[in-house]
């Protein structure tokens, strides 16, 4: 599975490093590609394993607002 | 001894921990106040023990840029 993300407040590499660590460590993400000056993130994952709600906690806990 | 340094490039609140971390990691500097918004971050320190131009190599290490 694909989605992306819109995320509020990425500012620089630390904060793509903050999300990107955040989504990996959840298990069942697979793969997490951060477009920083767009504010979106690209997660591949097992949607047998993760949902996306989790995807959204994780960005929240790091500080940053995700969108709708 | 106490001085300021006009640093460009710091955006968030992971900037300005990277920048506190480096200083404070020097020997000799005893004090760090990072100003995000106005880029300057405040330093005093015995100069006995730190140079500037060691202050900001440290700054520049972490992908900062130090203004003239």
């Amino acid at each position: 599975m694909q989605t992306t993300i819109d995320v509020r407040g990425m500012t620089c590499g630390h904060c793509e490093q903050a999300v990107k660590g955040a989504l990996t460590a959840l298990n069942g993400v697979e793969g997490v590609e951060v477009h920083l000056t767009a504010g979106k993130v690209d997660v591949t994952y097992d949607d047998a394993k993760v949902t996306i709600a989790a995807m959204r906690a994780a960005i929240e806990e790091q500080g940053y607002d995700v969108v709708a």
